[in-house]
C-alpha cells in the first residue's frame, strides 16, 4: 500500500534555526518558503533533498500540537514519517480493518502539499507517528 | 553537501514483529533478510519504500546502544534520518569545521550497507540523530 516515502516531519522551536542548521550546515540548497498551516496549527517549511524531502515544523498558535512534542523535546526532533498513498479513503478505511488508529476523526485534512492526508496512532506503529497522504498529482514520477 | 536520504531508521524491541507491522498493515512488498552488525551492537532489517528505505533496528548484545533508547521508548520510534555523501572523510572534515560534533572517534565505520558511516551529535542538528554514509557504488542512480 505505501509508496513513496513523502517527507520526514522534525518538530522544530524555530524554523529560522532550522534553515541554517540544514543550508549551512549540511549543504542543502533547496530550501521552499516557510508557510502558515493555521488549521493544523503550525508553520512549515520543505527542505529538497535528492529523493525525499525534511518538513520542518514550527508551533503556530497556543493550540498547537508541536508544543507538547517540544516540552519533552526543546531542542526539536524527529515528528513523524509521511508515506504516500494512492487513495486516502481506501488507505484509511484498510488501515482501520487491520486494527490500526486514525487519529482525530479520521475524516482526511488538506495537508501542507495540498492533498488529503490523515495520521495514524504511534501506538499501532511501533512508536512512530505515521502520516499517510495522497500523492500529489504534480509529483507523479 | 548532503544527497539522497538513504534511509529513516526505526529502533523496535522486536524486529520480527516491525516486519509485520511494515508488510501486513502498512503494505510494504520489499523487505530484506535481517542481519547482525555485531560491532556495532544492533540487528537490522531494511525495508524498502519507492525512493528510499525503512531500517528497522533491534538491540544486539548488552551493550547495544539501543538498550537506551528503548527505554525512553518503550514501543520502539524514530532513532535517526541517514543521509548519503559522496566522501565521508570530507563530509566529515566540513561538518567539524563549521562546529558538528562527530559522535565516537570520529572515524567512519563500516555500516549496514557496506560503506563508511559517522554520525552526528543531535545537539548541533536540532535534535535530530544524522547518519552520514558514503553513497553505496551499487545504489548509484
Amino acid at each position: 500500500m505505501i509508496g513513496r516515502l513523502n517527507h520526514v516531519g522534525v518538530a522544530t522551536p524555530s524554523i529560522d534555526d532550522s534553515i541554517k542548521l540544514y543550508r549551512d550546515i549540511l549543504g542543502a540548497t533547496r530550501i521552499h518558503e516557510p508557510f502558515n498551516l493555521p488549521e493544523q496549527g503550525v508553520r512549515v517549511c520543505f527542505v529538497d533533498v535528492a529523493n525525499s524531502q525534511i518538513e520542518l515544523i514550527e508551533p503556530l498558535g497556543d493550540d498547537s500540537p508541536i508544543h507538547g512534542f517540544l516540552k519533552k523535546n526543546p531542542a526539536g526532533g524527529q515528528h513523524h514519517v509521511c508515506f504516500e498513498v494512492d487513495d486516502i479513503i481506501a488507505a484509511r478505511d484498510e488501515m482501520r480493518a487491520k486494527g490500526a488508529t486514525i487519529l482525530g476523526t479520521g475524516e482526511p485534512r488538506i495537508g501542507a502539499h495540498g492533498t488529503p492526508i490523515i495520521f495514524v496512532h504511534p501506538r499501532d506503529m511501533g512508536g512512530v507517528l505515521i502520516e499517510l497522504m495522497e500523492t500529489p498529482e504534480d509529483m507523479h514520477a
